[in-house]
């Protein structure tokens, strides 16, 4: 050990988190040895309550495109969106190979599919038994872990300067539903290594105990199949192929058919069975439009839309807006997913209208129908004592997880000043004398709107805001030779109901034209348009505030009759 | 028992929610009996995600007017604003007196005072033991509560068709701060005289147990004053009295002085202590400019903002924007309170921004620092086995809190046919006959936004979703004889970034001036400027669409440089 010390003395590694921080989203973390980087995974996050019409936001990767010629590839831990999803995004500027387990690679295939401009780059299966040299300097090994989708892998990257450990996500099944258990020789192993630093989820900290197993779930599930007598409608995460694999079970146990709605499901159910994780007799698919000739107690349904997301089929169900199928008394809806912060109203409308169609809906705040894929705090302490990092940074989390995750590694042992809170953008960078934070380098969000990357921006989002709120009037006059032409025109969208509001707006229009009269007489404040734009803005917001308690966005236009 | 059933034979009585089911909020209840009326308060809600700018919802009255002059009067329950919150938009129209205890009537004065225009209603003060004679056939008794504000009361409506039972908001807390427990010999009372139909809180129907004593969250609260070496902020709802006292105590045993800031939480504390609800010793109390002359140790501070709204105290202090307070290392923050659904992101990002400030912070994961007010399954069965109704209507809760109602008094022995589900409007008769729906009476929401009352409809609230998401795209243009004048102007707001878009707007300009020069060979399109529009509208849309993902508003507006 001294020897290796030694060693190591003058080496120093690099970790810079360029999303995953401070927010449950676009993780991406890079490693640097020397000149050397490599990038762990490539995922997105759904927008802010603020960020109004975007659809999504991935990380800012200047510091990659900066450093381009050094980087020696992607590293991806499993195939949910907010470690991949910026992939089709990026990977168009970033010529490097990308490693990933079958099923991981599998979901990048059929998304990177979904682009028409986005090359193909060069993917490279794993297993969790595999070693990969990146280069010189720089080893992966990875290990095997349990999570909300199959084929998840930890990372452990070896460089002369120590080693540093990603869990990416995890909980601690020990009954998983394809038997496959965390490694956990591995992890015992990696805490007789001396590791440097690791990376730990940060997600369920603030949990007390343990996320529960998986298998669990199924039982709950086999108890209200067993009940049922009309049709059973499961809705779960697309990508939670061992949910489905357990509703699968239940359906051929009970002898009802299975239909699958919901593109992404449908598309991500289809990866799985080819790719072998997921296992549905054919003789037990049907397609929807087969329901009709089955009885309800021979009718499984596994639909999208846990989340109450408006489009999803689940939504439309309980709108009664699903084209093949209508929710009826009798029926059983299953909500087998917790909403993410942010989706409880969208969830409970859904559910509540699935009641009002007189289903009996089973959700998440009744035991059982829903586990969480992240460990709690048990599980926390049992990952830290069992890889025993000298460091420790959090990610995956917002600042509270984080914050929660460090009293639990001071609880079993890592001192307070071994953690190390990072920011997006920060280089946290360790050698054998300790760990310190050097200068920040560019990192934040950017916004994808429609086909728009990156070119909504604050601007944009604070004009959507105050639109959203009071609407807009628009003032627009004609000046011929600095003459108004007609009368002014005013024109209001989402401000008031323009049917009631006449009185409203022909004060409006009045003030417009004595004001012009009364620049009339001013030759010089007659010369300049901002003047006047100003002088419109400032009377009519008044008006408005004063008549409606209002801030619409006031916009004047001034059109020439004359060029 | 045999006499009485045949004396209420044919009397019929009406029960109409005119808000509150299927919501929690804008309770209001019409009891009806023969020609008269009395309503069960009358609160507002908080706009759904949808009403974009709305700032709050009342019950349409439209029914209360139509039967204005049978209204004998309003009865509230308590001072929530769910429960008094409309007060001030109908008391102009509804010249009726309005039943309250002392605290209830504390606030709504306090809430009257603040409309300048809203006249003076007759305010009758009621304890728990009164009686109120309403009208020859109306007799009002109450009942004393246990609730998240003091001064609550359930009533009893005795008419001649039978006994309705009003529970509004309740729990049975064992231990209340002000040692006065719910009025059971009243509630085992009832349970002799054959209540015909009791309209009972749902909320909590889906939490299992019991809510859970305030005095253990006082106790809570001490451990943490008893640990915290700096300074202790505290953020809990205005309304919660007992919660107030419950810091008070704490901040008095351990010498620390109280500040209190937030302007609803100053007048509620103000009120209270004046009608002596609250008691906070003189000499305990500071400003909070005077708190630079106190050590950390020996402040407290009492804050709004326990649901992260973003003008509130609390959510300034996170963001380091509080005139007189800075929050430290060292602080401790105490959000005792449970985000409301819909708040967890505004709550949760308040609670990182005080972690981030070096604050150790205490929430509702953590145990004990928050209960509800509202009873779980356990009193809901308590409170149907003392009273017993015959019938039971679920209000005060969405669908789902109804249905889990339902099924709880199902267990306790009210049969599934005897539970009415309401929605607002509905009118459900009983007799002794039985109970059943008749036609539906005028019901809904009506939007408050600034000063408007019910002038923001589907048309404006359409117009700022899509406002919202895409922005807006104005056209305009000048015709002088049928010819356009100049250029045509394009103006975006929130659409996209106007500086990085030149060479996409210049290509629709392009594309206007181009099918303007077309229209000029057609000389029957020419003539209809809806057709001219219509032109433009299309044309942008499908542009915009296809270099850009969006949908934006796009508003043709024609001008005219000669009339």
């Amino acid at each position: 050990m001294a020897y290796k010390k030694s060693k190591n003395k003058n080496k120093r590694i690099q970790i810079i988190p360029l999303g995953g921080v401070g927010e449950i989203g676009k993780n991406m973390f890079v490693i640097k040895y020397e000149d050397e980087i490599l990038v762990l995974d490539a995922g997105l996050s759904f927008p802010e309550d603020e960020m109004l019409g975007v659809d999504a936001v991935i990380p800012n990767i200047s510091y990659l495109l900066e450093n381009k010629k050094n980087l020696k590839g992607i590293i991806l831990s499993h195939g949910h969106e907010d470690h991949i999803g910026a992939l089709p995004y990026i990977i168009n500027d970033l010529n490097v190979p990308i490693w990933g387990t079958k099923l991981t690679l599998g979901m990048v295939k059929a998304k990177l599919s979904e682009f028409n401009q986005v090359r193909k780059p060069e993917l490279k299966e794993i297993t969790p038994r595999d070693k990969v040299t990146l280069s010189d300097n720089i080893q992966l090994e990875f290990f095997r872990t349990n999570h909300s989708i199959p084929d998840c892998v930890g990372v452990i990257i070896k460089t002369p300067a120590g080693i540093v450990v990603y869990t990416s996500d995890y909980k601690f099944d020990q009954t998983p539903v394809n038997s496959l258990v965390t490694d956990y020789d591995k992890l015992a192993k990696l805490g007789k290594s001396n590791v440097m630093v690791m990376l730990s989820d940060s997600t369920n900290a603030v949990t007390p105990g343990y996320a529960g197993s998986e298998k669990e779930v199924g039982k709950a599930l086999d108890d209200i199949f067993r009940m049922a007598e009309g049709r059973i409608i499961v809705a779960t995460f697309a990508s939670n192929i061992h949910r489905v694999q357990q509703v699968v079970n239940s359906a051929v146990k009970y002898n009802r058919k299975i239909a699958i709605t919901g593109r992404s499901l449908f598309n991500t159910t289809k990866i799985a069975r080819e790719l072998g994780y997921l296992d549905i007799p054919d003789d037990f698919l049907v397609d929807l439009d087969q329901l009709e000739n089955l009885l309800p107690h021979e009718i499984t349904v596994i639909t999208t839309g846990s989340q109450g997301e408006p489009m999803s089929a689940l939504t439309r169900l309980a709108k009664s807006e699903h084209r093949n199928l209508k929710i009826a008394n009798g029926d059983t809806v299953i909500v087998s997913a917790s909403p993410i912060p942010g989706n409880e109203k969208m969830v409970f409308r859904t559910i509540d209208n699935l009641f009002k169609l007189g289903a009996e809906v089973y959700y998440h705040q009744m035991s059982g129908v829903h586990v969480s894929g992240h460990g709690a705090e048990e599980e926390i302490k049992m990952m830290l004592n069992m890889v025993q990092p000298r460091y420790l940074i959090p990610v995956h989390g917002e600042y509270r997880h984080m914050v929660h995750l460090a009293k639990i590694s001071e609880k079993v042992g890592i001192p307070k000043e071994n953690v190390f809170f990072a920011e997006n953008g920060s280089v946290i960078e360790f050698s054998s004398k300790g760990g310190k934070k050097l200068k920040k380098v560019t990192a934040g969000k950017v916004l994808l709107d429609g086909l728009g990357v990156g070119d909504v921006g604050n601007i944009v989002l604070k004009d959507r805001k105050v639109l959203s709120e009071d609407g807009i009037v628009i003032v627009v006059i004609v000046l011929d030779d600095k003459k108004v032409v007609g009368s002014p025109e005013i024109i209001t969208r989402g401000f008031v109901y323009v049917r009631e509001s006449e009185e409203l707006l022909d004060e409006a229009k009045n003030i417009i034209i004595k004001y012009f009269k009364k620049i009339k007489q001013d030759k010089k404040k007659e010369k300049d348009e901002n003047v006047i734009k100003n002088g419109i803005r400032d009377k009519m917001s008044r008006l408005f505030w004063e008549k409606t308690g209002r801030n619409p966005m006031i916009l004047p236009i001034i059109m020439k009759a004359n060029n």
